[in-house]
């Protein structure tokens, strides 16, 4: 059967971005799931993490430092997908993370750790040539998901 | 505001693609929206109707001829999706067409002409190795769709 009980939605502070929160929240509504807003923050300095091989070794300080970054970059945008959601009585979880590989990767692991039943994600507008190019984290959330993804533009 | 009046899905027999009417279907109940189910026959030959450059000129009948190959092919998976509406009282209308440039340039201007909210389609699964290619209709799809579009796998 099939049912969305948690959504994921990429927070990026862009229009698109919120505008899939609003089809996001608007999801989470009618079937009653719970929302995950997530802002990730990518970082190549955080990649010495992992390789040790960059700038050096990064301390779990500074690793917390990166992810308040994040927290304080994001935290305009989750009080307004917070607000809206308390309004319409959704249970709503905000999370900043940190990427040190790629951005793709970072939200493909974290849908997965996380099980959740739709990825929504805001894809670029289209150019006055009616073209359009699709931006590269939609179109590789689409690629390596394991979950149905919208793409909201 | 938000709503899903009306739901495209597109059919292609696939495993993918009778999953993507099945979630079309599911959103269609939650949002009271009516459904499309649209088949898009490829047809090279459909092109000298356009460009008088190919194989000849095509007679209204030859294309009325490629319709019917269409609706014939389609005629099964319209039926389960019929059913399946019709248990859940969901107006849903199927249509075959034909490609006379190519299937994503097909679905794109009937799904403006149509005026829809929300295009459903299937991506390829996931190979062994977690990896993914996504069928070229559905990248196509997302990238010059009007509206929001949901990739089931």
């Amino acid at each position: 059967m099939i049912r969305f009980k948690r959504i994921l939605v990429t927070i990026d502070g862009s229009t698109q971005s919120m505008k899939a929160a609003d089809y996001a929240i608007n999801i989470a509504q009618k079937y009653d799931s719970e929302l995950i807003a997530l802002h990730v923050l990518y970082s190549k300095t955080g990649f010495a993490f992992h390789s040790e091989t960059a700038t050096g070794l990064i301390t779990p300080s500074s690793i917390n430092e990166l992810k308040e970054q994040a927290k304080e970059e994001a935290e305009k945008w989750f009080g307004e997908i917070i607000k809206k959601c308390a309004d319409k009585n959704i249970q709503v979880k905000t999370e900043a993370i940190i990427a040190p590989i790629s951005i793709v990767e970072a939200i493909i692991s974290y849908s997965e750790k996380e099980n959740v039943d739709l990825i929504v994600t805001g894809g670029r507008g289209r150019s006055a040539f009616k073209k359009l190019i699709l931006g590269s984290s939609a179109s590789g959330i689409v690629t390596y998901a394991h979950c149905p993804v919208m793409i909201v533009k």
